[in-house]
């Protein structure tokens, strides 16, 4: 007979029905059993009472180690004191596969040991309702581009070629040459958009930096879309509408795994559009006040000094006035990539847009125009001492009817670890890979 | 202005409007010119006459090259012959970037030439539409999966061990350790189906294979979902439903694209579930039989012994029966991967299925029943000569609550050749990474 999930248990109540799943958890005070099962789908509590089964099978469901896998069958139970609302007063049973020594236990464990362990982590409730966001956030995504006519163009991850040098690329043999794993699909992406007006990717991405800090993985997801016939303006509001679509849908979606999660969620209910948009230059005086350098000092972070790039502390500093994601636009150009617009009103600055999350998760998208004019790309590509010849297909976007094109990159695992409340990017993919863990 | 795109045309008709693009095709014979206007969502004619433009404006429009963009004002007009069935009458004209010397012309090019130019022949019709029809397919999947409450389950790419052996791996270096490109999300799923029953991964795959077919390619992208709770059936179902739900869409949503590819669509209509199945022993028979014998002989293809995997001339053989996919199921165990369940009523058979495109398409999905027993695991890897402390972890599936389980993998861009009626897989990707190729 089919199983029952025990999400739709609400349908079944005074039915006999079978349940299957994994014991969490197992009380057996004397001539009755209480046993927690858990399907993938929610949690229920079921009662053995020694008077009313076989005696054998009592003593099975008192032998169950941690996260068997059983077959129950039972009568369904409304009660409003049992989590989730509903209890199964057990009729049989049946031992699938045997669990002994499950090395999670219900006692606090390190987070190294979790994560030797992630395989069988995920079967617990915190990374369950994280990863239950993640795929909501993903498929969010995923109909916000589709919904807006982009067109998916997955950029290729082996690539003769690094967008910004290759001393944090991995690098591997191609059949005699060598190839780096992409750290953007950016380049692919601009002369798609020139075949498709709209373009997207979705897909891993790889930096090989020896970061170790809350917010790098050396493997993540990335979304990138790119359009053509767009400014600046533009660009910033197609983040923030993104940004807009992902937050709302997880809230309509996905607020019981929030709650798990004991999200604050009048912090996400806070984040809509429009969002705060503030210049570099108005940016960098708020970071050379006298408060702020006091921030600076007292954390040990490096001085802020007009010109550079934002550190994650800046970045902190300027978010905390704002409920909302904050987007800092126009930095200068000798912070960001080769292949930047200049902007007309200053050469020294770049059309470029950073958002920054709230409540100190920091950025979430970069963004930009890209270069038009061809004569000025080679310049650059020359200047970063990049090889012009491995670009040339690039620089061709200019070179056959080049038309203003721009677009951004969202890095997927810091929104989830930004909507679930969680400290570590680690935690917001199934099997992180950092510097220090490529297993399991 | 705003401009008004070309699929829109139909809700202009009469006024006054503004086009940007790029120029396909232009004639200008003597005081009057035509430009075939290209936006990326269609095509449409624009018919500048010198009598009514200003003459620097005419000339300028006579001199525009192949792929130059531009932005034109104009009137729409309903023209039943023109292509699309609207025209513009070309008020006003602005060059946005040059194009000279374009190296893709109406004339006939290598595919060499062409995949050298890949970022550019994404612009024409043929890539267009192959393109648009893998954006569908993709959407489609994940629409299905996600309407069946599976959940995303990303699985990493840089993996510590391999599923299959590691000869036919990509290797990089992760800080002073070795890892490898994956081959398949199977591993990885199979403990997240524990965690949420029903899961699935859809991403990128390498094959350092050195296979030059017109099937293959060393990045691919593969979708793969995993159950736990089921039975072979089950698997044959989900893939039966999947790939017919594809069919639908594409055939719903993207007729426009396959009838630019020439697609003979009655063929796609004849692809209903049910899908045939047929038993490796049964598919045997026929293969040995004097007729197919003759059949490889005359291809100069091996024969066929029973026993063996199917070669792709006999995958052809066994297809042609049927307008549906077939799908083939219970192989031998000495042919497939050390994970599979072998058939309890014959051990030397496994409980897997291959599912074969008409057409001569071939493979399009494998799958099987996992290995349930722990130890007949551990008794598989040693045979397999794999490294066990590196497969721990996945044995854990087993040593931890097991349950029946079991799931397949379909090949994108296979797929989306057979439904687009193209001959090569590299045509299926935006930047296909073939055993020759890895530029642009």
């Amino acid at each position: 007979m089919p199983a029952v999930l025990i999400r739709e248990l609400e349908n079944h109540v005074g039915e006999e029905i079978t349940l299957r799943g994994w014991v969490t958890h197992l009380r057996s005070p004397g001539k009755i059993a209480f046993l927690v099962l858990r399907d993938g789908t929610g949690n229920c509590q079921a009662v053995a009472s020694a008077k009313r089964i076989d005696a054998e099978l009592f003593e099975g469901i008192k032998r169950c180690g941690q996260e068997a896998s059983v077959e129950l069958r039972g009568t369904v139970i409304a009660d409003a004191r049992a989590p989730g609302g509903f209890e199964l007063s057990v009729s049989d049973f049946r031992l699938v596969g045997r669990s002994e020594a499950y090395p999670i236990t219900p006692k606090e464990h390190g987070i190294e040991h979790l994560l030797d362990h992630r395989h069988l982590w995920l079967r617990h409730k915190g990374p369950w309702a994280v990863l239950r966001v993640r795929d909501e956030v993903v498929k969010a995504i995923r109909d916000f581009f589709y919904d807006r006519d982009f067109v998916l163009i997955d950029s290729p991850l082996l690539t003769p070629a690094a967008c910004e040098g290759t001393s944090t690329l991995f690098r591997t043999d191609y059949f005699g040459d060598p190839a780096f794993l992409s750290q953007s699909g950016q380049l692919y992406l601009e002369p798609a958009c020139q075949a498709f007006s709209k373009v997207y990717c979705f897909g891993p991405t790889f930096r090989a930096e020896k970061s170790k800090t809350r917010r790098h993985l050396t493997e993540f997801w990335m979304v990138e879309p790119e359009m053509a016939w767009v400014d600046l303006d533009d660009v910033m509001a197609l983040a923030e509408d993104l940004v807009s679509y992902v937050v709302g849908r997880v809230l309509e979606r996905r607020r019981s795994e929030l709650e798990i999660l004991e999200r604050d969620l009048s912090k996400l209910e806070a984040c809509g559009a429009p969002f705060p948009r503030l210049s570099y230059r108005d940016a960098a005086e708020i970071l050379v006040r006298p408060e702020s350098v006091a921030r600076a000092e007292e954390a040990g972070a490096p001085p802020f000094t007009p010109g550079d790039d934002l550190g994650a502390l800046d970045e902190t500093i300027l978010g905390e006035g704002y409920d909302a994601p904050l987007m800092i636009h126009r930095y200068p150009s000798k912070v960001k990539a080769f292949y930047m617009e200049p902007d007309p009103e200053d050469a020294d600055l770049t059309l470029c847009v950073d958002v920054i999350a709230p409540e100190g998760y920091g950025e979430i998208i970069g963004g930009s125009m890209r270069i038009f004019d061809l004569e000025l790309l080679e310049q650059r590509i020359r200047e970063h001492g990049l090889p012009e010849e491995a670009f040339r297909w690039y620089a061709d976007v200019r070179r056959y009817g080049g038309v203003p094109h721009g677009g951004f990159g969202m890095g997927l695992e810091r929104v989830v670890a930004w909507l679930c409340g969680i400290h570590h990017a680690r935690e917001a993919i199934p099997y992180p890979r950092t510097i220090q863990r490529l297993y399991p």
